[in-house]
Order: C-alpha cells, then structure tokens, then sequence
C-alpha cells in the first residue's frame, strides 16, 4: 500500500524523451504543492544513469522508458510507476508485482487530440484533400459513435460545434446518461449504421475483433463514412475492400493502416486515385500524439503518484 | 421598380448545371408560397433553349449561365435576375441597366463552406498531414480575424467549438460590435500579427494589395500561421516566400496558390517536403464550392426575388 500521507517523498521524472519545459514546470508544481521533490532525469543516454537515478525515488513518471527486473532491483525506496500515457508495453507488470510496486497508467488525457484529428480527416475527405472541386460540409449531417468514452465525448463535443447531429450506443452505458451528455442513444450496433458517419471507439476484444463487417457498412445511407480511431482490427478487412470496390461513396478514415500489408494494398486499390480521399491511412497510429496530450499525460501522472501517497487512490492501477 | 405585389409571377431556373432535386425543392417551396410558376430549364444544351425559355419570364435564377444582351432581348417580360452565388461576371450588368432589370448575386451563403475548410487545413496542418508524427492541438490556441464579415464570424463559431480564443480587427466594425459577436477586439492589422493564427477575410483593393508583408509576418509567434481563404494577392509574395525561407517554424494554408507560377514554386521550394504540412495550397479556389453553399444560394436567390416583388427589396443588387 501508500504508506503513510504527508510524508516527503522523492518522484523521478524518467524521460528518455523529455516533457517540454511547460509540461515539466506543471508536473512540478503538481509534485511541490504536496511536499514532494521532483528528481529529473531527462534524456538521458544510458541505462546505468537510471539506474542510479532509480536509487532513491519513491515513485516514477516514464514514457516510453523501459522498466524493468534491473531498474525495479535498483529501485529499493519504489511504490509506484506511472507510464505518463496509456500505452504500456514498456513496463513489466509482473516484475513490479513480484516487487510490490504498483504501476499505472494515465488512460483518457488524449482525448481531444484524437478528436480533433478526427475533424481533420472528415473535413480532408468532404473536401476531396482539397483538389479544388466541390465539396460538402459537415453541418446538419450525423455522426455515430460506437463507444461512448472519453474519445467519442470529445469528438461528439467538437461534432456540437459543427451542427452536427450525434447519436450513441455503448453497451456498458445506459441511454439516459448518453441523453444527458447530448447525444441520442441507439439501441443497438446496426442502428449505428444508419447514419452518415459512423466512429468507432471500443476496445479490440475478442467480441469487436472484425465485428465491422459488411452486413453492416451496407447499411449505411449515401456517403457512408466509417472512422476509426480505436483500432484497426475491429474492421473486418475482406469486407472493407468489397464495400470499397462496390460502393464508389463509400469513405473510410482510419488512424493506422491494417498491419496486414496485403489487405492495406487492397483497400489503396479499391479506391485508386481517390487515395486521401475516399481512404485515408495515417502513417504511424498518432490520434493521441500531441504536445498537449503528453503535458496532460504528465501533469495526470504526478496526480495520481500524489493521490495514491495522499489517499491510496489506485484507479488507474494496472494487472499482470 | 418591382411592380405590384400579389401578382403571380415565372421564374425562371435557367441552370446549364442543374441544382440538386433537393435544392430546387427548396427554391420551388419559396417561390410557390408567394404563388409564383418556378419554370425549370435544367442542363440546357443550347444558348437557343435559354432565349426560348426566358420570352415569359419574370424572374430568373441563373449560376453560371451566361446573362447578355441577346438574353435581356428575349426576355421582355424580365425585371430580375439573380445570380445564385457570390460571382457575377456572367452578368452584363450594364446590359441589365440598359433594359431595366435588376441584377442581384447571393453574398454570404458560403460562410460557412470556407469555414469548415480553414478548419480542414489548420488540422491537416497542425497534424504534419498525417503522417505519424506528433503534432498539436487547437485548443486554447488563439486565432486572429482580419476583417469580421460573415466567413469570419463562420471561423470564429466554429473556433469556439475548439476552443480557441478568438481575436478580430475590422476597419468597418467598432469594437463593441466585435465584441458582441464574441471575439476580442484589436485596434490594429499589425496588433492581430501577435496571434499564432491570422485568418485573412478581406477584400482585394488598392489598399489591401500584398499588404501582408514582412514586417507583419516576422511578428508572429512561434508556429505563427497566416490563414488565407481570401485573395492571394493580398500577401506580398516576396516577403512571403523569404519568411517561409527563414522561419522553418511558419506556416501558409492557402485557398488556391498565388496566380504568379514563380511566386508559387518558390514558396513549394521554400517549405521543400513540408508541403502538405507548412504550406497547403487548393488546386483550384474552393472554399465556397459545396453541396450545401450551392443550395443555399438557390434558395436565397429565390427568397430575394419574392422580396424584390413583395416588397421591392434591392438589397444584393449590383451596380454596373
């Protein structure tokens, strides 16, 4: 557990790839207003500069930092990690269990960079990657997100701001509170398709794992646009390339080409010179990669090392 | 003079390129509620068809059908005719005069096509086009007007939406009406430069010719980006082209490059592979051009026919 509150403690600011100067100032003032010292180890060159750096740190903020059996061995004073993002393939959770350190991460800081991302590519492909013919807007049209987390309230937030019309179903979350945050519930998967844009944002389970298939994107009226943020193994890709080849209105705007280069060539084939139009593929998955998601990743991290000292608060708490 | 109300009338909808059926339902809605024909002559082949049709016509909606001498003598009848859309240089306006006919266009109906479209470009812009690399938000940002009409105060609605803090300068508008509508007024075109954004809603005249110079430009802060849905003659080129050669930090998102070749290859050259990112420019000028522009300029020119009519409305007429 935390231990007791009120104590000095020492946090460790680990960051291969430094914060910013602003992001950094703020996660200090985060650390100093509970009594904290925050040790900074920032772009650094070696392992062995963290390892000492570890030595008397109570608690950790990384990035994509590597944590590990070594730097947990080096570690004696440590309580908890913080991967300062939601992203955490860099920290072995098992080792900090067998050494009872706790590890979390900072999951819903990055949602209105993936938001506005999303305005991006849906305004990008209405304006045909601005090849100077006619266009449509936004206004008055309908957007329906499958998932209603963090992600989709900010994109439905931003949806607001354009006139547009949202509509929401998210099994774990009732239709009057999807009323409340103003949008229309729907009451099932395939009641999403029966507007214009559809935006993913669930998990990839094995329930959702290519459950986008084409019974439902052949629902979808003129102009049918799926957005896909989450991941791309929640499209069915066999289907999208048929939709792609057979519906020539048909758009797909994904964060991240499927991985399978094959079905990717496929769907780029499917729409031909209609490339960052009709398809869009970001390079690398970047929906969450801003400077301010990284600031509120860092300032959230220092929050939650104070918290749990403070209040044993373990929300974000990660499993082996 | 328009004549007397209550009297039905024809108008005419002369369209070589036909509205979509739901537009022309719109325009018929309006046109039949003041109890008047709406006459179509849709994707018309021949000038012949045109002076056939016009020989009863009251009124006319035309887009970029061709209005001259030949057209005012066949139409003997005619006391109207509206262009639906902002440019009118299909119009013979003096012929109009000669004849008696008023000549009106349908300003402002497109504010919010070239809106969504600066949107469209400043994300593409803040996210490197997409291509994997982490970029920025726009909330909290802050955006600067140059010139507060309609298509200003489109942006401005929709940068509340993101959240970014807007800013505006119109020699026409006092400040407490800027104000009003929401943005904070700045007493000078150099005062607006202090902004990372700086949208450009001006007409070109003598004045405002390559009047974006150097000395405004260099004022900008860091990621300074000039916004120009505009006229491109309006920024100095040169001092453009040397600026985006000095600062690798500024940006330039044009609707439709410079006509000048030159002038616009060097500014391609100055940014290099960052085009697409610091530098996007239309193909063609298409900030006005959508689906829902086009319609609401149909139905704007019919509702100004019926005022013209009814209540000898002159609003949007042109002088030759």
């Amino acid at each position: 557990m935390a231990g007791e509150a009120g104590k000095a403690r020492t946090v460790l600011l680990a960051t291969e790839k430094a914060f910013a100067a602003a992001a950094v100032a703020k996660i200090e003032a985060v650390t100093s207003a509970a009594g904290y010292t925050l040790k900074r180890l920032e772009n650094y060159k070696s392992k062995a500069e963290l390892l000492a750096a570890v030595a008397d740190a109570d608690a950790m903020i990384i990035r994509s930092d590597k944590v590990d059996q070594a730097v947990l061995d080096a570690a004696s004073k440590l309580k908890i990690v913080v991967r300062a993002g939601a992203g955490y393939d860099n920290v072995d959770l098992k080792a900090c269990e067998g050494k009872g350190v706790v590890a979390m991460n900072t999951p819903g800081q990055n949602a209105n960079a993936v938001a506005e991302m999303v305005f991006g590519m849906m305004i990008t492909s209405a304006r045909n990657n601005y090849d100077g013919t006619s266009g449509f807007e936004l206004v008055n049209r309908s957007i329906a997100f499958y998932g209603f987390g963090a992600v989709a309230r900010a994109v439905h937030k931003l949806a607001h701001g354009f006139g547009m019309k949202s509509f929401a179903y998210d099994p774990y979350i009732p239709a009057d509170k999807i009323k409340e945050m103003g949008a229309t519930p729907v009451d099932s998967v395939a009641g999403l398709f029966e507007h214009q844009y559809v935006s993913l944002h669930v998990p990839l389970t094995d329930e959702t794992k290519s459950s986008i298939n084409k019974a439902l994107l052949q629902k979808m009226p003129k102009g049918g646009t799926l957005i896909n943020t989450a991941r791309c193994e929640v499209v069915h890709d066999a289907d999208m390339i048929e939709v792609l080849k057979t519906r020539s209105d048909f758009c797909y705007l994904c964060d991240v080409a499927p991985d399978d280069k094959e079905a990717k060539d496929a769907m780029k084939a499917a729409v031909g010179d209609k490339y960052g139009k009709r398809l869009i593929f970001t390079a690398k998955k970047m929906g969450a990669q801003t400077l301010e998601a990284n600031d509120n990743c860092g300032v959230a991290a220092a929050s939650q090392i104070v918290g749990f000292f403070e209040k044993g608060e373990t929300r974000f708490s990660l499993k082996a």
